[in-house]
């Protein structure tokens, strides 16, 4: 019987050792559980690129996966390291918003703040490092079945900070939503879901651009935009062999809206 | 018994979840496969460096890995998913060409087109990420045991896109190639092999230059120009302590030529 | 019983697949060995970020772990390829300095040249890749508990190479060092150690700056500097929010003065 995974979110970047001492603090605990990377390259301290991602990637893990996030701009202030138990996984880090994308979707069970420095790495935790010091020894002893109320006091799940973008609303014909995140092949995912287009037929509208949707990346000529359902399940603004965000020179939160034809 | 491992080979850079997803898909299947990066940045939809990357690192790997390669700008095309079995690993991707640095080298025993939906993620696949929802748990079906047979119907292997680079050509005491990849280093890889140098001496023109060859980067002064057999058995033009690309002002695809001076 | 893992710290980037080469070589030897990321982006043939990084880093791997740092500058020359025996693990790769770090701190048992060819991948390894033909296989084999002694002859420990910075100096109130270190964050790294200021009121001088001291990021304004003790057990300079190299103009090896204000 193989433990399930432990994931690792943060800004931490790839030039440093930061990760792989995390690794090694997960290693020296829990050396049958394997740790695998979300990503390593969320922009410094930003919270609603570290909430996408791991809202996006939480669905595709087995149950009983542990992850991971250090992006943490409070870390040493009096912001809580917490640990949180899902139906399908436990999600540790600070407690800053960085968990609102899944908890939208999946119903939380129990919250705890990791106050019991019997599972800190030390007593004295670094300042600047929770990540080594609290998160990794807390996910590590949850990986191999420490029970999650022996980390620390349990919190009251209503107290926790949420960090969200605002909802796509609907105006006459218009779905009017922004660009939540631009992704390595300049993709933008807009904040609209797919169930939202789902029965009619649609397009984007994007500055003073009009753009068709499209099934797939292929179904437009190189070089030509199109709006399809992403792989995330938003509408995305794409360029099929070429990058959106330079071409159609796409920013974060950007506007864009769906403008909707006519019902299938 | 330890199972061999499954590599990832893509371009999905590592900024987003994308890689981390498909390790989530393939740890639901065969959680006690190790899961190995080739690399993530190949340049986005570059077939031939893909095909490159591949190709030299096959022959390092135990019998039995699986090799998946998601380089895929024809996702959601007719482009055929596909699966090879070899006599040393099995391939796993987009039908593309990614392959072909491989079967070059190595014979193939059976190939199949992954038509069976019992053996991906969903009945509904995203038309935009296979790599999730095809070929990773291909993959980890693959690497625990499943027949190859099993993931859809077998192919004529004539049928194969190949995407190659010209053969280098001799001319009098000229071997004519040209430069097929570029590492990080600045290092420029020809498509002369090994073999063709191997009893000879010898040098490289690459423009207007004649290059020496050496045995190792530290044959030559610093910041001086060599060309080598390097580790990857191809002839490679390289700058002792600098980056011949940045310095020769070299690029992908330039021809570079093998002067031969007299047999050995 | 699980097996310690093995660490790889290397300059050769994510791009191409020689890290994955190096784990493909290692999976061959040792399967059931888990292969943790140091990274892969020191700067080309940086020889004190590599020692920084792996002297930064092993305190927190568990006992047993084999760390191969490839960072050679020196391949196919004479330079020494050799692995260490210290307390708590071992150390693979070449001898050129990138060890001093960890053997400042940590006491050496026991030194080999690694010349033994049957412990090596190929009996005629590229002069290019020891990384792939000599360390990885040396370091697996290592892993699965493979004498030392084995691999080739033993050395005077007194001959390995050393490469350091100079340490820091007191001069009355100053305490006069450098920075070491510049990580992604844009945070400066001196030379100056926790226990230099473990009992005093001090401030950091930079330029003509005057820097105060704080005990987090956080308890400084966002966009403000501030010295502090990073996690690494240095001094450090950063900036709340932002990049310190980036705002203040710091660069590798310029001076950094602790002025002593009083003893607590």
């Amino acid at each position: 019987m193989n433990p399930p995974p432990i994931t690792l979110l943060t800004d931490f970047g790839l030039r440093d050792s930061y990760v792989g001492v995390i690794k090694g603090v997960i290693a020296g605990i829990a050396p049958a559980v394997p740790v695998l990377d979300l990503t390593h390259q969320i922009p410094p301290q930003d919270i609603l690129a570290a909430r996408f991602n791991l809202a996006t990637a939480y669905p595709y893990f087995p149950t009983g996966t542990v992850h991971v996030v250090v992006v943490d701009p409070g870390v040493g202030s009096h912001r809580r390291a917490i640990a949180l138990q899902l139906d399908q996984g436990m999600l540790v880090g600070p407690d800053n918003g960085v968990f609102s994308g899944v908890l939208a979707d999946h119903p939380l069970h129990t919250a705890v703040e990791l106050t019991n420095p019997n599972y800190w790495r030390t007593a004295h935790p670094s300042s600047t490092f929770h990540g080594r010091d609290i998160f990794a020894p807390a996910a590590a002893h949850l990986a191999i079945g420490t029970p999650l109320a022996q980390l620390g006091r349990t919190i009251d799940p209503s107290t926790l900070v949420h960090t969200c973008l605002p909802a796509y609303a609907q105006d006459g014909t218009r779905l009017k939503g922004m660009v939540q995140y631009i992704d390595h092949f300049g993709n933008a995912v807009t904040t609209i879901p797919a169930h939202a287009v789902a029965a009619v037929e649609w397009s984007v509208a994007i500055g003073d651009r009009l753009i068709p949707s499209q099934s797939s990346y292929a179904d437009s000529a190189i070089g030509t935009p199109l709006a399809l359902i992403g792989s995330h399940g938003w509408v995305e603004v794409a360029i099929n062999g070429g990058s959106a965000q330079s071409i159609l020179h796409l920013n974060w939160r950007q506007e864009v809206d769906v403008i909707v034809h006519r019902s299938v």
